[in-house]
Order: structure tokens, then sequence, then C-alpha cells
């Protein structure tokens, strides 16, 4: 028990801050009127009328008219996806009012296992990010498919659910749950034993009876409802649905569409970002970010606001954050408006300490000094070089046809096309005028040297070649390229600095950006990054390159779980049949 | 993981029970919409669209166009003031769609400890009745003003919180907070530290700087707002507001305002019954009456449903109960209509099997053999004759000056009233004409042999003598009378029989109840029970009784909690001052 906060809470002793003169945003009643906040200590002591929480020592802030709301909360984020390490990440997403994330740091775990992402967690410790960790429940997503760092079982999952910050398991794949995979079970099981965990879905395009399985399995919420009916349907089925606005994938507006105008109850209803480019974070912000295109889109300004405070802590079965009220953490955000044009994050407290006035950071968090679990993550077995990367011809074959796989321009899904192509010197080439360019993922732990091979259109690039050692759900080191020569030069690059991002042509490093954490993260502040990235991306609009983000667009091509094709180190996979094939399909002369 | 619900609900196999052609009202989004729900075992299947649930051996039942809603929860009530045993209390609310109730046994805990309340918890094992058990945070309410069977100490409550059924502590009473006692605010700590286990407030009159400390102090649902405001404030501070309408407390319509007309988030409240006479209970039912007031005064049907389902769920974190999704507790209720004069309870499924039949019930109830530690909890120190009631007069006076208390009609709680009493034969006379009665409340648990005496006024009972069994917080033998001799007789009858309220008239027993059970309930139905007694309470009506449920308000004039005067066996109670008092002030002549 915090006597002291009795005491202020009770009107006995001052408050350390008084918040005056704004317009509270009660998230419980779903009312916005005049008042303040007092904190003592890291907790909300009273909220409303609280003047006279006001003695000496006390610090008075007046909110001149602003609304007070909670720090918001983002339910089912990425943090690697911004390319940043954890503490210029905190950074980044405070600045925008967001004081709570639940992350399961999954890609972390792919590469450095459940002691990365110790390491990681501990490294946050230094910032003032409330950071809830969900277990990953499949690191990674196919092991028959893929190297990784590191794998997980149940007994990995298990013993880090204990974990007092841990909050339940991740990404919970629908399709395994129909197929009883007997891993994922035993770890829902051990969720439905723990009092306050919960199992997070991953359910792509899931209705009807396979939603009710999954649900009836635990599943308790979900991420990946893509239109308003589904969002609907997860509601109505007792899943807390996420509205998603990723960097890859732009639903929250249409989304939306199932409550604005209705009468529906929101509480089953958050906002998340998923994954959220550095750039997208530099430029449009986080969670304020949403907020507008909620408020853009009619949504009554209270209950957007507990679209990303008390509606995600509920879903989480968590009572200490996402509300204001006394003894709750003094998570707190100063927003100036309640429109899409005036809404702007002002200022912001995490854990009662004001870490954003007026827009500017309180706070810089530096460098951690990272554990080696998470550096030199880069390793060989075998040198890389041009001749790695050749597909072999038929005997004697002139020319073939060839399954290319192409991305689609707005989302990296992939669909197949049949292509010709000539074969040069016992290998098949590739042909830049079709749009048709080498890929391949180079196996970078140092276990097995495999190198998978296939090829990529969609992105028409039309020289040089990029690399990176960023792709899910293994982060081996995934390679484009219209020649041999520039490929290998880029991998054996990012092997050297131990992970990052390149662009190669003509035998030169034209862009580089360096992520020594795992291969992962940067370092560097958000908006430095996004500097780097956007040179870096630039470079490959100048040549030719039609995806604005082709980097996280090559992430997710070797998600051997995203139809319809993929690339891993173990080959070209054909999701939907889930076997690795040859790209090269007959002999045409 | 329940393998056959999964695959039932996937769509493998078929489902036990389909209930087709309803309107479903999903507590989540707050629609009503067409459909059903299939059942498999204990657990829902389904809900909406289930007709792929239905296979062979499937029950199939036509709805006809009834409401499906979940199973009615009870957020706070105390079985008890039912004066039934808790299997025929369970047998008399599911008859009204009531599935889950919480509750704090609190009453059997005063008479028989902690194993009293384990005895009943088992006994409730063989209903359909899901109890979550919030374990007492006093007993008694007041240990130096009252003697009873049992007392609890921090250590007695920790344990019992380890229990699966236990979902928290109730009843922490605003004030001990406000001074910090030791024992509740190490409760407290206790519960703070346990995930899933909540503290029930019983915040009378709190507001402002009060209100907050005791929510610091963990509280986190409160059922003693009287007013809409109070509800209101109770929410917007982060406590869940249970509006109340309870025998004794007939206070929900009024707070309904608080929410009726407006746009107010409504998840923060539920309804309640907390005291429930089973004489109400046999005629107007349970929350399916208290629907009705709220449907009446204008609320919508699904939010009115909400408040006594998945709002109360989540007032204790519970995940499985309180909604109609895949996974949860099969607890179903099929109501006729959704207006104030349709609504009516059809049929009850509680854990998958059906209970009651369009309005019939399917189930009975055995009385249990009861626990040893429950039965003969009656025993007198010291034998009981008509002098151990007299209030000697000081020397020689002959006409006295005395603190009368009145309860007011319309609840129990009492005021002073100076009167001038006659002194006969050395002892202070009660005074009909006057109306002032004696008042004494004896020692029933053979341990000190206490009796405490007063003058009572505001029932304007003219003869004979009513005593009781029960009352607050220490149940010993609470008996108003005109004459000694009566009062003498009824209590030593109830000693005789071991507990239960009476009327004894001229030396002669009128009516009598029985509760064998801690001196509390009884084995009768809730029918049989109401009838004998609404008989006795007529007695007491024609001798003049003015208040409709005099034992009832007996019982709470023994409570020291209850302002502003009460009677215990310490004697007369001065609640501001929280000290015994003289009812004699000064001698007149």
């Amino acid at each position: 028990m915090d006597k002291r906060l009795l005491a202020v809470a009770g009107g006995k002793e001052p408050a350390d801050v008084v918040i005056i003169g704004g317009q509270v945003v009660n998230v419980y009643t779903g009312e916005v009127y005049p008042g303040g906040v007092a904190i003592c200590g890291q907790s909300i002591a009273a909220v409303g009328d609280v003047d006279y929480a006001i003695g000496e020592g006390t610090q008075v802030i007046d909110a001149q008219g602003a609304f007070i709301t909670p720090g918001f909360i983002d339910g089912h984020i990425h943090p690697e996806s911004s390319d940043l390490a954890i503490r210029p990440f905190a950074e980044a997403v405070l600045k925008h009012g967001t004081t709570s994330i639940m992350t399961d740091l999954h890609e972390i775990g792919v590469v450095s296992g459940i002691e990365g992402i110790e390491a990681v967690l501990a490294e946050n410790e230094a910032t003032d990010l409330n950071l809830y960790f969900v277990v990953p429940s499949h690191v990674p997503f196919s092991p028959a498919l893929e190297t990784s760092g590191a794998s997980f079982d149940p007994g990995i999952i298990r013993e880090a659910l204990k974990r007092p910050d841990a909050v339940g398991i991740s990404e919970c794949v629908g399709p395994y749950i129909l197929a009883d995979f007997p891993d994922l079970m035993e770890s829902l099981d051990d969720v439905a034993g723990m009092k306050g965990k919960t199992a997070q879905g991953h359910l792509v395009e899931m209705r009807g009876p396979d939603l009710n399985k999954c649900v009836a399995a635990g599943v308790s919420t979900c991420h990946e409802a893509l239109s308003a009916e589904e969002i609907l349907d997860r509601a109505r089925t007792g899943v807390h649905a996420m509205l998603r606005e990723s960097s890859a994938a732009r639903t929250l507006a249409q989304q939306l569409d199932a409550i604005v105008g209705k009468d529906i109850d929101t509480s089953m209803m958050s906002i998340v970002t998923d994954d959220l480019h550095c750039c997208d974070l530099a430029a449009t912000g986080h969670l304020d970010h949403h907020l507008k295109i909620a408020l853009e889109k009619g949504v009554p300004f209270a209950k957007a606001i507990q679209m990303v405070t008390i509606n995600a802590a509920r879903a989480f079965e968590l009572t200490d954050v996402g509300a204001l009220a006394p003894g709750k953490r003094a998570d707190i955000a100063l927003v100036a408006g309640d429109t899409a044009e005036t809404f702007e994050v002002v200022s912001v407290w995490s854990r009662g300490k004001q870490v954003v006035d007026h827009g500017s950071m309180l706070v810089h968090y530096e460098p951690a000094q990272h554990d080696p679990c998470l550096l030199g993550t880069t390793t060989l077995l075998n040198p890389i070089t041009a001749d790695s990367f050749k597909i072999a011809a038929p005997a004697g074959a002139k020319r073939v046809k060839v399954t290319c796989m192409d991305t689609l321009p707005w989302i990296p899904i992939t669909q197949p096309r049949e292509v010709e192509l000539e074969c040069v010197d016992g290998y098949v080439a590739c042909d830049v005028a079709q749009d048709v360019l080498y890929i391949a993922q180079v196996e970078r732990y140092g276990k097995n040297g495999n190198v998978g091979k296939a090829f990529m259109g969609g992105f028409h690039m039309t020289s040089g070649a990029i690399a990176s050692s960023v792709g899910h759900d293994n982060h081996n080191v995934i390679v484009m390229g219209t020649n041999f020569e520039d490929m290998a030069m880029a991998v054996n690059h990012l092997i050297e600095i131990g992970g990052g991002q390149c662009l190669v042509d003509g035998g030169e490093v034209v862009e580089c950006v360096s992520y020594p954490v795992c291969g992962l993260l940067s370092d560097l502040s958000c908006e430095e990054l996004a500097a780097q990235k956007d040179k870096l991306n630039a470079a490959c609009a100048e040549r030719g390159c039609i995806i604005g983000i082709p980097f996280m667009f090559l992430s997710f091509i070797c998600l051997a779980a995203l139809p319809a094709l993929a690339i891993t180190d173990h080959g070209f996979v054909n999701v939907m049949t889930l076997q690795v094939e040859d790209p090269v399909k007959e002999v045409v002369e």
C-alpha cells in the first residue's frame, strides 16, 4: 500500500503534480468535462476537482483548456518493424502520446531466442515506455521451411508466461488451431490455466465455424480483420477486434465503417498499428495519427480515445492502465483538440514523469550497451559469390518456362506469373525487360549455408541489387537483383557490418543502413534513421523501383505463411502446398 | 482443452443442444439480431448462425422468437437475507434467470466462521447456481461492540482468497479505509497482489477526497450509492457502480436517472439486489424484476441486459460468464419480450443444463445434510427470564428522561427521540402509548451471557414480543416487546429450536419460523417460507406494527455501523461515537 498516495488522494498531503484547467476525457463514462488530474509519484491520486491536492511544493500545470486523456495503448505492435532499437523506439512513440504497448518482440526471438527478448526487455527498463510482453506462440512460423537463429517450444513459452510483464501469447495462427497443432494447443492450455493471461489471435479471413473453433480454443483478440464486416463479426463472437492501420496495410478507415453512424458498443474494439515503419513514425506519428483518421471518419471523440486506452487495457485484463482514476498509473496525454484538424498531442506523462512538454521531448535515452546475444548475429557457413545465386538450367536447354512471383504494388502479397527466360552458360538468366529479377535468401546463422533461389517481379528495378537482413519469419539475408555480382557484394557487405539494408550497383555500395542489433535494429534516432531510409528508398526508386518501401515488402516476401509464394533459405515455397518447388517449370527449347 | 467442444465449434461434430429461432442479445456489441446458440457439454460452441451444429442426437429447441440472453449475474447479494438455505435459494433465483451470484456469505461467517462458509459453498455444489465467493473483509463489523460466533483476521481472509472460486474481498467499509484500519489495509494489500481478485466497497455517502482515497486503496466496486449523482460519481472515479434495489432499499429507479436519456457509457454499471427477502423473491422475482424496472424507466433493452450480465462479469474480471460466445459457460436465459410489460424469463440453462422450461423448474435440490458446524448454534450461558430485560431506574426515581431510538418507516435507519418514562419497581417501564417498547439483544453463542438493553420506537406494536436470531452483524437474538414475560418466552423459544423468528403474545407462541441453519436459514422452499413469513408479518401487523418487514428491520437495528443508534449484546450503541451509552439520561422526578 502506497501510504503517501492514499494521503494525497484523501486530501491529507499535497500532490507532486496537479494539472488544472483541462477537459477530462473520462473513458469510463464517455464524458468530457472540465477538470484536472493530481499525481503522486507514479500514480494518479485524483481526477476532476483536484484543487484540494495543491499544496506547498506541488507543481501546478495549467492545461489551458487542453483535453486530458489517459496515455495511449497500442495493443498490437512489433517495434522491430520500425527498424529502431527499443530505446529510440520508446522515445519516438512517447512523443506521440503512447505510454504502453503490447508486443511479442517476435523478430528478436527469431534471431536471438528468449535470451534476446529478455535482453531487449531489460534495455527498455531504462525508458518510460510501459511494455507488456506477449510471448510469441511460434518462433519461427514455419520450422520445416526456413532456418532461424532460434526456435521456441511450449516449455520456453510456459516459462516466459510466468514473467510478471507477460500478458499472454501472441499471433496464434488460425489454421494451426484448425489443425490442432499440438505445440500451439499446449500453449493455449497453459494460457487458459493462468489468470490474467490471454491468447492473441492471427485469424486471417476466419469466420463462422472456423472462427468459433479458434474462440472456443481461447483466442480473445485478433488484429487481422480487414473489413468492417470482419471487425463486427469478431466483436460479436467475443473476440476483441483490433482495428489496424499499419505501414503495410492501411485499412483503418474501412474498418471503422463497422461503427461510424451506428449504435454499436465499441468496448470490444481498439486501434493498433501492428507494423509501423520508422519513416511513417517520423512523418505522421503513431496512434495520434490513427486517432485523426478516426475523428475524420466521424467517430465521437471520447469513443475514439476509448479505443486507444481503456478498451485495449480491458482486452488484456489490465486494470492499472488505460484510464484516469485514483491508483492508476499516471500515464497521461494532453491533446489540443477534439477534431481531426485540431487533434495534437501537446504534453505526455508516463508513470507520473513528464516526458513531453508542448511537443518537445524532455527525455532522451542513450543507446543501450547491448547484450552480446543481440550482436554479431550474421555468420556465413560458406562464402557467398556470384555463383551462389545461379539457378541451373536443365542440361542443354536454351530457353525455359519459369514461375516468377510478383508482388502486388500496394501490399506484399505474391502471385505467380509464367515467363520464358534465356539460359546462359548453363543457368537461367533474369530479364529486366520482362521485370524478372533474381531473388534469393541466404541463411545467416552459420548453421547450414542454405541459399534459396527464385525469380521476382513487381518491383521494376532496372539495375543493381538490394539486400536486407530483415526477413520474416527467419531474418536470413534476402537479396534481389539484376546481376549476381551486385547481389553477392550486397550480401557480403551486410554480413560484414552485422546486418542492415543496402543497395549495391555497379560493384559499389550506393546506400546502406546498418542494423547492428540482431541484424534488425538501429541505434539511431527515429528521425536519423528515417532520413537514411528515405535516401535508401530514393536510390531504389531512381533505379526504377515502384514500391515505396521495398525493404518492408522484401521482408514479407520471405514469409512462408503469406500467400501465394515465398522465398526462404530452403528455396522457392508454394505457400498453398507448403512445398519447396523448382521455379524452372519446363524447357521451351 | 475440451476437444469435443472444439470439434463442435468447428463444425466437425454435432452439438448436444441447439436453440434456434431466437433473437440473440449480443452483450458485446449491444445488438439484437435473429439467431441461436449451440451448446456442447457445459459450454457454448456457437452463437448466431448455428444450424451447422445440428446433427444426429442434437436436441433442437425452437425459441419461437424469444430473446436469448446470457444467464443473469447478481454481482452483490447476500443469500442469507432471503432466510433460505443455499439450495432452496439457488432454486428460487435460477427460476428467474439468475445463473451466477457473487456473495460473501458474511452472515454464515459471523455465526460459524470460515468453516461454516466452506460448508455452505460445498452445499451449493449440488445445485446449478454458479457461486463466486467474495471473502468477507470484516467478521464481525464491530468486534469491540458486539459478540459474534466467529471472527476473521487477515490470515483467514488471505487463505480464503486462495480458493479458486474466490474473486475478492467484500464490503470494504469506507470509514475503515479512511482510518487506515490495519487489518483491512493488510487484506487490501493481499488482494492487490493477487491477479483476478478485486476489492468490493461499502462506501456509504462517499465522494471527493474520501472516495478517491478508497479507490486509490484498491476498491473497485460499490453498491452503496443511493442517488443518480452518486452512481455517476463512482463510475467516473473508476468504481464499478452497482445500482441496487433491495428489499430494504428501493432506489433503482432513482439511480437509473444517471443514465436514462443520457449518452453515458454504462459499462461500469450493473444492477444488484444486495438483500432480497424471500417474500419479495416469491412475489416479484429476482433480477428479472429489476430488469422490468429498468425497461419501464427507459433503459434500452440490450443495455439493461448488459447491466445484469457482461458488466457484472467485467467488474470481477471474469471472462467465462456474462456473454454468449464460443467457450463461455452455457448460462442462457430465454425471455419473452423486450419491454417492461412483456419481459418474462421463459427458460433457463446453467452450465448447459436446462433448469427452467417455460417457467417450470426442471430441477429440485433436496435439503442438504448440513455440516454440524451449521447446526445447534444457539446456546445461552445463563438462563433468560423476564428480569433479564429490565433496565434499572436510578435509585428512588419515579420518572426519567430516556433516549428512545426510532426507526424510519421506509428504511431501518434510526434516530434518537427523547421521551419521559415511568419507573416501576426499580426499573424503567416502556410506554406503548408513546410507542416506546423494550428492545434487547441476547448473546447466543454461550460465550459471555451479555444482554444489551434499550428502548425502541417506530414499529408501533401494541402487544406481545417479537424475537429473531438474525441480527447484523453478530446474529445474537434480538427481541422487542411490550412486556418482559413475552420477551423472555420468545428468546427461550428460539434458543430451544436452534434459531428462527417468532411472535409471542400473552404467554403463547403465536407464529414462529424456524431457522435451523446457523439460526439464520430455513430448508423450506422459497414459496413455503414466504407463506410462513407472510403469516408471521401479518400477525405483527395485527398487533399494530406498521413496518411491513419488521424482522428485516430488526436485523439492521443491531448493526453498530448503521447510524445513528443500535442495540447489540454490549448495549445501546451510539454509532456516531461508537460508544455504549445508558439510554436513561436523567431523573425527571
